[in-house]
């Protein structure tokens, strides 16, 4: 495929510990490429099964041109669907959420079954095969409640990540939650500025004085104590707070090993205390949603997920938040955040949604802003592949999944 | 012309009976093809002769990044020239519409006269010849009232259209008329899927509530009884209401056969019934305005005329409205439409103009929603060539004429 | 590189005496070769050294996607850096302005001096060397007072600019000035064409009532007298102001022959008379400011500067007004006004803000229209090259320039 030539040499210009090369930041032959080549080859998070809580529940996943549905079938299996339909190509659902008997296109009435069969299409010609002109199908796999869809026809593993996210990630059972708020926030940067910027906090201490209130930055980016690696970060306090909690936790039955982006794989598990006695990511550390979520009462830890490339998730007693990120163009990109609470929980009775939804909402904002200077400073003539901190170990792992399954997909195209 | 070649490659994978290839419809290669070539070698409607009523009325007509000015000289002849200044290339009218004694740039005030000569040009060195640098002309012909340009060098034939249309169209006398309402849509959509909207009436039971007040849908996309072919509509009703008619009409003497795009041709004009015993396209059936514009009186007809690629119109007996259409972007479309009335009908004695676009405003906003929902759809990797039903004969007409006119004129260009 | 190949060609269509092809005014190809070659290849005038009048005063200068930091250091110096942090590259200063004691990354706090040096960066690996991570520095010449940059690494010669306008403008001190109001304009027309219609006055008459209370269209684009060049223009009313004046000057001892694009060279410098009595370019012709900028009191004169490709400045003995411009789009172009008087003067005592600007802003926002309908008309297929008037010389001299340093551009890429 020779239109993306230009990519193939820029991936090779990446260097172990520097960031990319400019124009895979900001050119616009690289977004088409990571829109139409490299997230179609690799798993994305789209959403929670308590996004599609019920038969007939649809939700919409878009990425560049593309739009998925993903709905749940009266045999309550959550199933996704080309957005398009098989007539003349009209986009079946148009709002981004919402719940249908069946799949009508509103433009001839053609109906589909929420397993995608076609039901129904008037006066077409005899030689017309009903059977033929089904929703056209994606894949998708339920990781214990998150759901991940492929665009590829022969999508990569996932079952070490299914098993690994799934097992720990029980505890909340994602089936019994709700989604209590969420917001769409478009950042005028690349979406692997902002990703990058997801996967430090040697930015946190200047940029994020809400998410210091809970969030211990020795725990974020250096690996947990047992990685055994040397770390220049000053880690004795963080290491005390956590041996101090880990006899606990693994007496309570809940406490899992750190997985960190196993050789070849696209995720990372890890359960990290809070800060300053917090039992949650919230502004005064306290319990957003009176309704727990989990079994073990208020703690002062989250269990945090990260995965390759397009979302993070961070599980406390009370809620979860959860973020899926695809580009909208060379400089756009959509964060959609989801804060999940148990589903007997009742708004003004047992959380307050901006409460709730607080300490992230202006996580976000600052990160989006310091993504997009990032993005701005690298369009300049001035910008060169520059060196990653110790404390951006993340970001390097980040960044050398984008280039290698970049490659692989290339490779793939014959390219 | 190398530019063009994926183009030339997308036009042979037309499929009879079936929608045109994603890229088609979506890429911005082909809106450049469309806007730059194709268009520009076809016969393209612009405005009637009531938008120039008088000698110095003009009037632009624009397509793509070009600008032409349709202006009526002191001859009462209509003429098209290039809307640039031969001196440094300034637009000469920047109002859409207008009245001048003479064309005069307003940059440097270089002066033409209505018939494109240069009149006066300050100031220029000796070797200048006035004579060299009067407006560039483009073709232009009169079809009964209709303006028709072409951008081309060498237009294509155009007698039959015009004698076909001139002589069913001049019980409408369009040169005593005026113009009361003139709407600008801009629609978000490819040109030819608002085309391909407009050439069927599958859409219209659910869609249109306004414009089924007066049309029978019946009559529209699967040709009138004569023209012999097998339907699996359910036309009988249809056929009974018009030979109903079709016996008084023939007796009044303005009744006159179908033309449906004749071979090679690019016009369909048909005498249809209106329906519920509507005299005209309005809300209530009742005409618009009170001053009738042909001499039979109230009649529950209309003579509708469709021309490829971008106009239709219908004729009612106290109004005409017309519609032309232009490709502003690869997802947005300029259409313009106008209401006419007689020369004579005073509004708000005569006529309420509301009432009197009410129909076809309703109906190109529920178009609009659909054109754009249309190309939302193909724009997805789910898109695959979709088969036509038997109500879209007309879609598959304007699409092969496209498709020919298409390949025809990246041949006249040697790809 | 082939990228330019087709620019290549295109300036190899100049004409003597017309204006450029269309795709050099309107196509996206020029404007990413304009910005990203051509005014990379030469002196660019980005502002005064009033603009950063003090240590750690910062002024941004933008071209097309890279963005310079001018800062004044602790040593007085005048130095100018890439606006991009040398470790993840985010923007270093987002304001347009402003005051720093070092310049900070408002990313991770990497710490660099006014001159350039790289002071702090926390956290990073062994291997790292922090004088190798200072800012990327541009060339910088001081020319009087007028700050320009080249982006080239091998810059141009400047120096006989540099004499000849350092030597006239002494007289006005800009280092004693204040910028009083700066002024905005985004032009929807390509930068060329903004340029075009600066260096002629062929539009002024009708165009500008406020800028002809105190400009004589005589003086301007037909050369003074001295040059010996035959001219159609009736100038006997000019030259006789000149000359009355010319005595005068001469006697007072700041009277300096015309400077107008030596062989070669890219600036204009005119001493010019004043029209209507007028002493300032005000609506009243009379001083804007009551403490003058030069030591010879209210003359009805003042000292002219153009450059190409960028800048003109009219310094008259109350306030000097000052224009640079870049392109922003192929059809943008960001024109920026300052208008400076003398340090000690006080807005609202000495000096009224919006009467200083009075005339250029209006004449500004003639312009701005001009030369978006020259930029509407080229975009047209009516566009031929158009021959230029013999008050348009000026014109051809920049475009000569844009063609001549074009073509060198794309020869020093090996293209």
């Amino acid at each position: 495929m020779t239109r993306f030539a230009a990519i193939a040499d820029l991936l090779k210009q990446d260097r172990p510990g520097f960031s990319l090369p400019q124009q895979l930041y900001v050119g616009e032959d690289a977004y088409h490429f990571d829109a139409e080549v490299m997230l179609k080859s690799v798993w994305l998070y789209a959403c929670t099964v308590a996004h599609v809580k019920n038969p007939g529940d649809f939700y919409l996943f878009e990425l560049g041109e593309t739009s998925a549905i993903i709905v749940r079938g009266r045999d309550g299996e959550v199933r996704a669907f080309h957005n398009t339909c098989t007539h003349r190509g009209a986009k079946l659902c148009d709002a981004r959420t919402g719940h249908v008997p069946r799949i009508m296109c509103p433009y001839h009435q053609w109906t589909f079954g929420l397993d995608g069969k076609l039901l129904a299409a008037r006066n077409m010609p005899p030689e017309f095969e009903k059977s033929a002109y089904g929703l056209r199908p994606l894949a998708l796999e339920n990781v214990g409640g998150l759901i991940f869809v492929c665009f590829a026809e022969n999508p990569p593993p996932i079952d070490r990540a299914k098993a690994d996210i799934a097992e720990q990630i029980a505890l909340y059972d994602l089936g019994r939650l709700k989604v209590a708020v969420q917001d769409d926030l478009i950042e005028p940067a690349n979406w692997k500025l902002v990703m990058e910027n997801n996967r430090e906090c040697y930015h946190c201490d200047v940029s994020h004085p809400e998410l210091l209130k809970s969030l211990s930055t020795y725990g974020f980016g250096k690996g947990l104590p047992e990685d055994g690696e040397a770390d220049v970060v000053d880690d004795a306090k963080f290491d005390a707070m956590l041996e101090e909690q880990r006899q606990r936790w693994e007496e309570l039955g809940f406490y899992r090993d750190l997985v960190e982006f196993p050789d070849g794989w696209w995720h990372r598990v890890a359960r990290l205390p809070l800060a300053h006695g917090a039992v949650s990511q919230t502004l005064d550390g306290k319990v957003a949603s009176q309704k727990l979520i989990w079994p073990h009462g208020e703690e002062p830890t989250s269990l945090s997920i990260w995965t390759q490339p397009n979302s993070w998730h961070h599980f406390c007693c009370d809620h979860v938040v959860t973020f899926s990120l695809v580009p909208l163009g060379p400089d756009k990109t959509l964060l959609r955040t989801s804060w999940l609470v148990h589903e007997d929980a009742v708004e003004g009775v047992d959380y307050d949604a901006d409460n709730l939804a607080a300490v992230w909402r202006a996580t976000n904002k600052q990160d989006s802003k310091l993504a997009s200077l990032n993005h701005a400073g690298i369009r300049g003539d001035g910008y060169r592949q520059g060196m990653y901190s110790v404390e951006e170990k993340l970001v390097d792992a980040f960044k050398t999944f984008y280039v290698e399954r970049g490659v692989a997909a290339l490779a793939a195209q014959g390219a």
